[in-house]
């Protein structure tokens, strides 16, 4: 028997056990269920998708598709806990109307109209909110968007954080695309629209996890400029924004939604090295480290250099690179090739290195 | 000088005081900042529509009327933090469903799609989140709405208490009807959809803050039904479901919006005897009492009698009763005719009786 199929045996061995449908063993919810990876994903198959079952929410994509019967739209949510809540280049108020800015513009709609609500701790700084409230607004006029309703509510002492923040967000879908994993086949280029992780960094240095000072910001910024240039220049298969769980997790989802494998060129994904640094001293991979201003695109192969160059034409976007391709298998796998010449797994994260990141 | 006209020039002083523009003097988040009352509307004014500043936002409505180009929609966010979580009449969930469904229907749109964010406390019981969601499919079901997208947090213990839902919703506006405050004129009749208070005093009474035991349940419903109804039988000015703050809450936004007074018969208001007992336990006017399944409807004085007929034909609002009617003046005044006679003026909450209500 050579080694490639021993290789091939081992990794079919792993398939295996990855396609068992996830089952919620725990009794309690833990950190590591809020973390995106697969803690999170099994929580919400075996609690919310069996409970709300429906065919917009079936996909679990960042925003729901939905015809009005006059048109066609897209709505999402997400909610805020990121600690601390303000950090190098951003606080959990610009966070909140990117974040959902950008969950509408992956998923091809033009953002539009927002809703915010705010859960307060009682004794929160009134200076705190309005820079928060502030932040919020010149993050939506940036973004060509309206917060148009929302809700405040507070809470004893001690039953909160300060300020969680939950946006939704409307946009409208006015181009006639197919988006999504079910797109994706192999022969399609992955590209990175910046460098990764710089966000998920930026909050630890900020949270004092790291004895290190650097002069690193978060990313956090609206990709809906970018996404349009991306989508008016080459044949789009999916998009996604890497916030929660990375580069790493977003391919995952390509790999397993389409059933294809994804590989990637280690040396070819955009890092800063102040980012390699930091993530070496917490023992993380950078692919699984939040971005709150980038985004994974598959395209079609023959455009992959044409997508770069549109994408580099807006400064949100300068730094993306194709790091790597799609193959046809082995199915739902995300295979790294290192820097070092060898391949390795890239899996879905077990447990949170990085509590309340976002 | 006579009676009357010192009585107009006392009413013309606080008149006065009232249209003062609200000031934010404190420098911290107060628990009344949360009641739905005086202190609540200021930071509101104060911070977001400050901050926010747009046309939809403005009237504070209970949802955001947005025109999409392909047609009109209703868009709405409520956070809710209730404590306890499950309550006799219903829990977190089908709250958090049915007061969105609610916000919608008043709006005048027929409720259509859901988004639903948790924000998780580590170490909260799957159970109770199992449950939860199984409530909100069922409250979903029976408003014939869909949770299409959704999120989950999960913070560190003691950052949270158990479990907060923020949901958002999207509704379509079909009727060709004007609702709002700007539309109420004198010689209206002011309609209360129901018993008042019940939901108020049920999560009172589970939190144990009352050494009572009753069989009093949430009024926790879905109103889309009757007020499609009511939208059918007559012309309707304006409607709001009376949640935090009350039957008064609304009622003072109805007197300050459209400039008039709303006179209020005590006597004609539909309170439960236990909701009475248990408000004269706790020194509260049950016109303050958060209801979570009536609203109030302001319709055109000579269709009165027809609006109740309407509504007593769905068990939702069987109780409905005409409790008073609009006046030209004192402009922004609601006054209260006694049980005993008398007439007192029914102001906006200060402070919060009843915290973390919904």
């Amino acid at each position: 028997m050579n080694t490639a199929s021993r290789e091939e045996q081992v990794l079919e061995r792993i398939e295996r056990v990855r396609r068992r449908r996830p089952k919620l063993t725990e009794e309690r919810v833990t950190l590591a269920h809020g973390a995106g990876g697969k803690a999170s994903r099994t929580l919400i198959e075996a609690v919310f998708v069996d409970a709300f079952r429906n065919p917009a929410l079936q996909p679990l994509d960042d925003g729901a598709t939905l015809d009005l019967g006059t048109g066609r739209l897209v709505f999402t949510t997400d909610a805020y806990v990121v600690s601390p809540l303000f950090f190098p280049g951003g606080d959990i108020g610009d966070l909140a109307v990117n974040g959902t800015v950008n969950d509408l513009a992956v998923c091809g709609a033009r953002p539009m109209h927002l809703s915010a609500a705010f859960v307060l701790e009682e004794g929160f700084p009134i200076a705190d909110l309005r820079r928060i409230a502030a932040s919020m607004a010149a993050a939506a006029e940036r973004a060509g968007v309206r917060v148009v309703t929302g809700d405040t509510k507070v809470v004893q002492r001690g039953k909160a954080d300060g300020c969680y923040v939950t946006t939704a967000g409307i946009g409208a879908l006015e181009r006639p695309v197919a988006l999504g994993e079910s797109q994706v086949r192999p022969g399609d280029a992955v590209i990175v629209s910046g460098p990764i992780g710089e966000h998920g960094i930026a909050v630890m240095i900020a949270r004092g996890d790291l004895d290190i000072e650097a002069d690193l910001a978060s990313d956090t910024a609206p990709l809906h400029d970018a996404v349009a240039a991306l989508l008016d220049a080459v044949p789009v298969r999916m998009m996604r924004d890497a916030t929660r769980g990375g580069v790493a997790t977003v391919l995952n989802e390509v790999a397993r939604g389409a059933g294809v494998a994804v590989t990637v060129d280690e040396r070819a994904v955009p890092v800063r090295p102040i980012v390699t640094g930091a993530c070496e001293l917490l023992g993380l991979d950078p692919l699984y480290v939040a971005c709150e201003g980038r985004f994974v695109a598959v395209v079609d192969g023959d455009h992959a250099e044409a997508a770069v160059a549109a994408l580099r034409r807006h400064p949100v976007s300068e730094g993306a690179a194709v790091v790597g391709s799609i193959e046809p298998g082995p199915a739902g796998m995300v295979l790294l090739n290192t820097a070092f010449g060898g391949t390795r797994i890239v899996d879905l994260l077990v447990g949170d290195p990085l509590p309340r990141i976002c």
